[in-house]
């Protein structure tokens, strides 16, 4: 078992990593929460194992618990499901001590923290994640939330959670494609803050890509941590630091929007705009060839795309990323590494350089 | 002018107080929120013409300025109200620096507050209270929310304003039982902190009822000192010090739950609900009869009741007091006073005294 230590002070927690141990999930519920009595389990059809699992565990520790089963799929992340859960809670009686434990993906752990973020006032909230990406990403940081018709996210809060619990056997169902995408993310933290990490992801593509329990934690861990690092800095994204986070996103977000959500994973589309981003640094210049190709090298290890595709337009790709959330004024705002292991934050990068970008295979 | 300093580390405001000075408030909103450039106002049409005011004011110094309206009444604090916020919020554009000032009562503050706090994930909100009531108490302290059918203000954030602007000017044309149902909440901030202040009240009853500017600014601003002294303390409502300030509360709660939300206001229930809390402090016994007397004096000065409605069933009282989200596994709990500006937490307090006082007229 090892420990992340995530410091914000009163809402300081833990990140507990193990292998095949749902069972530990209990004590740490209990001593981390010792005055709550009911824990409510948030998850969906995909993983009704694991939430059984879990709710065993903390029945186990002396909770009272129950479930609440979300229908799948990103159109779930609504206000809408928020309701069902809000109603949910009022039925089973929930007080301010009741725990929500979201046991799943990336939105089931959006969509059951922001309802915890926001029943009486804020209920503590225990993240289970069972994707590689929700482990290393979504989990960590306290950035809950749903989709409005009119942009990803833009109902949410920062609601840090109490514990979050990672247990890698849960990958070993994950589908192959899911777990390669959660690859993409871990490969960002290396570029973004941490060569070292970077060279050991390249040394051992083949015990990541067989889901070796020791490789498995080891770079969860320090995925966990490095994101940890940046969220101790900038807790509620004031500072500007959080923003390195979303190198390659920008890119991303627009092959998501144009290629539609279903096209590419959201992995895929960081893996393919982290490349971009990286060219785009080589074009400016920030950095040599040389970081852009190890990048494809590694990306490419783990089957994940590297460029745009031919049949999306420049023209809408850059229409989006002129309206993204992070761009002020229209102007095209980018994180581009300037070595291996950082990043800055590159304001007004001239459209030429991106088209030129886009159209590189 | 007067400031009230609300010191909460780097969620620290003021809560300025003015008399007919509505302009005043585009320069402190330009100095408090540099980076905004759109300010959007949330008002209802009760208060159309303060809205309109406090949108001119801040035009002035340069924010575009937009307004939101919405229906009257306590049954539009839903979250389906809130949708409609977030909405509008959404067809203006609006950013994370986009400020949302909320131009009203208690409802209207709730409301837009709870928007701010999950609009994404949290906007900077201006607090413009036009009762007696939120200036006082709703717009201090960082509580927003919205109702379920479950539980009034079930659904809810801590999310603390940029700034509070309270203009004693607005109160010219509160209707006058609004305007006494206001006063209760002051008395109570004299009755559990500040044995001088409760002293100021019994003094200056006329000018309080006059509603003379100047003793206006003062039990606001001593009001909103002593909130804020607790808010400071106790933030976010975990020390239990916060719970302090539910004096009389869960009497209230159970009169307006079995008379009905309209039988009575909220500063008139709390009215009677604190004497009924004096009167058990009585027969405990923790404080001579006369403490009870002086409050029943000045709440019935500012033509408030002071007992429960012979209508209104014991039973069905203490029924809704024991279900009192404050109480803990049926127990009856309840703020009670030991002296002329202090009050402890009453574990288990015994029915047969709560049946006593809910018969004395």
């Amino acid at each position: 078992m090892e420990t992340v230590h995530v410091n914000l002070g009163p809402r300081s927690y833990d990140i507990v990593l193990t292998t095949a141990d749902v069972a530990g999930l209990g004590p740490l519920a209990r001593n981390r929460l010792s005055a709550s009595s009911l824990a409510v389990v948030v998850t969906d059809a995909n993983v009704a194992a694991q939430g059984e699992a879990v709710q065993a565990a903390l029945a186990q520790s002396g909770f009272r618990t129950a479930a609440i089963t979300i229908p799948l799929g990103e159109a779930q992340k609504s206000v809408d499901t928020t309701c069902r859960i809000y109603d949910a809670l009022a039925e089973l009686a929930a007080d301010r001590q009741t725990v929500v434990v979201a046991v799943g993906g990336g939105v089931t752990g959006d969509l059951a923290g922001f309802a915890a973020a926001t029943y009486n006032r804020g209920l503590p909230l225990l993240m289970v994640p069972t994707t590689l990406l929700a482990m290393v990403d979504s989990s960590v940081g306290g950035k809950v939330g749903v989709n409005h018709p009119r942009g990803k996210n833009l109902i949410g809060a920062f609601h840090q959670p109490a514990g979050v619990w990672i247990d890698t056997e849960f990958l070993n169902t994950l589908p192959d494609r899911e777990y390669r995408s959660g690859l993409a993310e871990v490969v960002k933290y290396g570029v973004i803050l941490d060569a070292e990490f970077f060279e050991y992801l390249e040394a051992h593509r083949e015990p990541i890509l067989a889901r070796d329990p020791v490789a498995l934690r080891h770079i969860i861990a320090r995925s966990c941590r490095l994101k940890a690092d940046v969220v101790e800095e900038d807790e509620r994204e004031e500072t500007g630091l959080r923003a390195m986070l979303n190198y390659g996103h920008t890119f991303a977000h627009a092959f998501e929007t144009v290629g539609g959500y279903g096209a590419w994973l959201h992995g895929e589309a960081v893996a393919a705009g982290m490349v971009c981003a990286s060219r785009l640094a080589e074009k400016i210049p920030l950095i040599e060839p040389t970081i852009t190709e190890r990048q494809i090298q590694l990306l490419q290890a783990f089957g994940l795309p590297t460029a745009s595709q031919p049949a999306w337009s420049a023209d809408a790709l850059i229409e989006v990323m002129r309206r993204d959330k992070k761009a002020k004024a229209g102007k095209l705002r980018f994180i581009l590494p300037t070595r291996l292991g950082r990043v800055s934050l590159f304001d007004d990068v001239p459209e030429s350089l991106v088209r030129e970008v886009l159209a590189t295979p």
